[in-house]
């Protein structure tokens, strides 16, 4: 199993190890400091040696951010954790904070005494958001204090090793594109801007430039490193040579000069002196790394990550191989709704449902040679009111049956080394309730709008995120989350800049996998949300149209519930789509399929549906 | 008539204006002076004696700025004006310039020799504008000139008068709210924002504060004038005394300190004193003011012109207001209409029908004692292929017959004392191709999709602008202006901040008054645009929702010509909505109707289509 049911929670040392940074305030003269859930590396998914926040506070959701100041200690989490957080920390250490509405920063200016010294460790925080935590201490007479030390890892006396995961070399097969061809075009980019290198902070960044895959974090298969690339095409690589086997030695030697991580700050030296430029994404970069540019004389550039853009836009390789990916995948879920659908209502439970599906991923893997390599996120998987829960993650306290009359959501993905997968789909258990259907069918429209759109050069996911909910919105609902978001090529499963959303500005690229996921939910009661990756493309031209439009390839393949849909609510072009959608589901997987009864269910779940 | 169809250009005298011009160059210390088409108000319509761009080029257009260095003299213009621009220039005096892909700064960023220094009138830009120029020209090393004298109308010799139009005073029976109130609310809001005084410098805005009009400029019916209003609720107006009568006296002292224009700079040095802070609007304020501001030891506060918003947000008498000025409008529209329709095809011209329909306005207005006060824009009319010109305005030059099997585009407005209208609609004139028919219904649809929208709180005009565009964007066509626009109070018929575009991000209010018009356009052949008026409300809530809504209340009632729709390509839903629409229209406008051929017209015209 890629993922674990455990609740993992420690709230118990929370007062001594509060107590402990507190003991170091006077030291650093500092009244207050901040523990983010991101590592070094600014990611998504952190290793166990960096897991402070939950070390700390007992909170082990995927974002957060706690404060400790002399009097206070607020863990800072968004709506899906309020829950989580009260029943994972001690109340009597902890109070919680509105990260969405009242961020640190705003919770600093509005309540933090005059003159208030904010410690934060320059490693654990992005150049933009310290720019942000500045600004609002000296609206109240405070400033930040850099520390050379972090108070917490000195009192962190059994943290784990750093993770050492082997590197893997990503063969032109499945990356289309030789590393040294990628570093040549980002060197091109440099010298068209006018600086002399960029340091690449990002890992995944890193694993795309370098044609190489890791494993030293869960469900995102990038090695911990970060890489400098010169504007005359010379790069470096800064990862532990201990990841690095004869293959991928083979692979990066010819491509870069090996340094060891800890290497960075001396080489950056180097780069920056007589006040060269050098290119750094405050977003992603470590706020101590453009100290160091700064402290050898060199100038910070910010702008984004010159490999950002060019990994959104896929190639035609990495398309294929998505593609690909995905109808394996498709053939898994297929296994497993047929399974579930065989099962008596209420005999099964949560967890049960998430070991079947990575099970079947994973036989499937084996049976099509292109093992399952891992999830790509630890799956939800919510029946009734835990289908509300948007980014519930089910464990052994958790866990409950599905019974009859319930909707069943189970959002999941995959990491295949040609694609990486992530699907949603929500299922009748026995016969639900009339207003459930209703609401099914009105997602399914948004899900259908956004699939079918068509639109011209320039357009941005925040112009078609409105299509998804319009159906709700006449309905007098919504859902509080985006549309899509970005997804990597055998990388992470969530990726920018691309996505569609209400603030999402970037355009939409042929080439860029982004997910269509429309939801709603009724707190208490229950949830729905119906997910495809997609893809952006040329369009084949209109007859009688006059200008070139983009439009959407669908990548993910399985059926959505026909017995959740009410034909009436849909307009004949929808009910269209989904019988075609249908219909290319069951060619696709169909041959694939070797259990009788599970193709006899396929057949039944993607039959025609009539108005 | 409110309107001429006069080419009034006068290109002969570019040249020598030109020269003049250069001739202070060297006396000034510049390389170079912009004249743009706004005046000292910042205007989107100007006094003659104001058209300093038409009087040195003979461009009549309403937008576009003129730049004349020691070597060349460019008229910078959008789109829509390219082709009248080289009709109405001296081509050997002026070349043309893109206002939109390379505007001044660029322009001058990419083409002034180093060193530059561009003169400007600083009553003629506002701060933001000058900002952005001042930026450009120090990247080639160059400087902004700020002039005390233009040498254009010192050239100038003989210039109109300044306009003295009579102000009238906007009874509280359609303001909805008397002046004192409105004074004393803006300055609740500047002590919040801890400023002492706000330069009230748009005259819209001070018509609305005041609860006057004027008579100044064409088709927007404010006072040029200013104001001063003080955190602590003075005011002070800032108008030629000569516009005002008995009655805008009574109103006025009581409101305000009256003063003369020329004194405002006097008055601003007295407020500006000891530092204060004074709120300034840098789009709508000339940068002149912005100085005597700092030069009288003040500081700016740049911010949004507070009566900007309160504004834009109508209250129930205005609404009620607009929605009397809608029915009445409406009523003269089918009259014209009905009559267009007994004309027959090849026997009328657009200047006829602009003729018609201002004509019916004024019949109705009297008939119904409303008077028509002005029209709201001048009239574009377009048949054929002028349909296809986006602001085409008619001239006794470019007047052709509306021909049978032709598409005649007709966008007109009306200003009356209790709203102002805007409404386009697209008429068949005899059989029109299929084609045609096609796209207007995909018009249609979008211009539907807004009317019977629904969204949450927060939601921007941004958000609601492709839903205007989605069924044309996949038919491969798209239209190239925003979907809708603010609409004033018995003011500008182009009011901010409110719009439905792709980069309108103030959110949508209830009240807001907004224009809800997408197009479709094939150059050369034919051009299609259907607008209603519309407001922002609170929505009733929908039976099994679970959040409140805003929605859309149409203003506007006017048949859309049911001959161009094709039943099949629209869904049940929309056809529900034209046919109710249509109902409505009937309902509302029937019994005002006297004339029997007009009315059974009227009849015909709204009677349900069946799919």
């Amino acid at each position: 199993m890629f993922q674990s049911f455990d609740s993992t929670s420690t709230p118990q040392f929370g007062r001594e190890r509060v107590a402990a940074i507190r003991a170091r305030f006077d030291d650093l003269g500092i009244d207050g400091f901040l523990i983010p859930r991101a590592d070094e590396y600014q990611g998504e998914y952190v290793p166990k040696s960096a897991e402070r926040l939950s070390w700390l506070t007992g909170f082990t959701g995927s974002a957060g951010i706690a404060l400790i100041t002399r009097s206070t200690a607020i863990v800072f989490v968004d709506g899906r954790y309020v829950t989580q957080l009260a029943e994972q920390v001690d109340g009597s250490v902890f109070t919680g904070g509105d990260l969405v509405n009242e961020p640190p920063h705003l919770w600093l200016a509005k309540h933090a005494p005059k003159g208030f010294r904010l410690g934060i460790d320059p490693w654990l925080h992005g150049g933009a958001e310290v720019k942000k935590l500045a600004k609002a201490v000296s609206e109240i007479g405070g400033t930040i204090v850099v520390l050379d030390e972090n108070p917490l890892d000195k009192t962190w006396t059994d943290r784990p090793a750093e993770p050492m995961g082997a590197v893997t070399v990503q063969q032109e097969a499945h990356a289309g594109k030789p590393a040294n061809e990628k570093i040549a075009e980002i060197a091109a980019g440099l010298k068209a801007k006018d600086v002399s290198a960029a340091l690449i902070a990002d890992p995944s960044s890193v694993a795309w430039i370098f044609n190489i895959r890791g494993a030293d974090v869960p469900h995102t298969p990038h090695p911990l490193s970060r890489a400098l690339i010169t504007a005359d095409g010379k790069a470096e690589l800064f990862i532990d040579e201990r990841k690095l086997g004869a293959e991928a030695l083979g692979h990066l030697k010819p491509l870069a000069a090996l340094h060891a991580p800890a290497s960075l700050t001396a080489r950056i030296a180097v780069h920056a002196n007589d006040g060269a430029r050098i290119l750094v994404d405050p977003e992603l970069t470590a706020l101590a790394l453009g100290h160091a540019i700064e402290a050898a004389g060199g100038t910070v550039v910010e702008g984004p990550d010159p490999a950002r853009l060019p990994r959104a836009v896929k190639n035609a390789v990495e398309l294929a191989g998505s593609a690909d990916a995905h109808v394996q995948d498709g053939v898994a879920m297929v296994d497993f709704l047929a399974w579930l659908d065989r099962s008596q209502p209420g005999s099964l439970t949560e967890i049960q449902a998430v070991k079947a599906l990575e099970a079947a991923r994973a036989r499937v893997g084996q049976s099509m040679q292109n093992p399952l390599r891992d999830v790509s996120f630890d799956t939800i998987a919510g029946a009734g009111e835990h289908a509300a829960i948007m980014h519930y993650r089910v464990t052994s306290e958790s866990d409950r049956t599905i019974d009859d009359g319930e909707l069943f959501l189970i959002d999941s993905g995959a990491q295949y080394v040609n694609g990486t997968t992530d699907i949603t789909r929500t299922v009748a258990i026995g016969t639900v309730p009339e207003d459930r259907r209703r609401f099914f069918t009105l997602v399914l429209k948004g899900m259908i709008a956004i699939s079918t759109a068509r639109f011209p050069k320039g357009t941005r996911g925040c112009d078609l995120d409105p299509l998804a909910r319009i159906a709700l919105w006449k309905a007098g609902a919504d859902f509080a989350h985006g549309t899509g978001h970005g997804v990597g090529s055998y990388l992470s499963v969530h990726e920018g800049p691309q996505r569609i959303s209400r603030l999402a500005t970037q355009e939409l690229l042929p080439g860029m996998i982004l997910s269509n996921e429309p939801g709603y939910y009724r707190p208490g009661h229950y949830g729905i949300r119906i997910e495809n990756l997609i893809f952006v493309r040329e369009a084949e031209d209109v007859a009688g149209g006059d200008m070139a439009m983009r439009s959407f390839e669908t990548l993910t393949w399985c059926p959505i519930d026909r017995r959740l849909v009410v034909p009436a609510l849909l307009t004949a072009d929808e009910l269209e789509w989904l019988n075609a959608y249908h219909g290319t589901v069951r060619e696709k997987l169909s041959p694939l399929i070797t259990d009788a009864a599970v193709k006899a269910w396929l057949e039944e779940a993607t039959a025609p549906i009539t108005a």
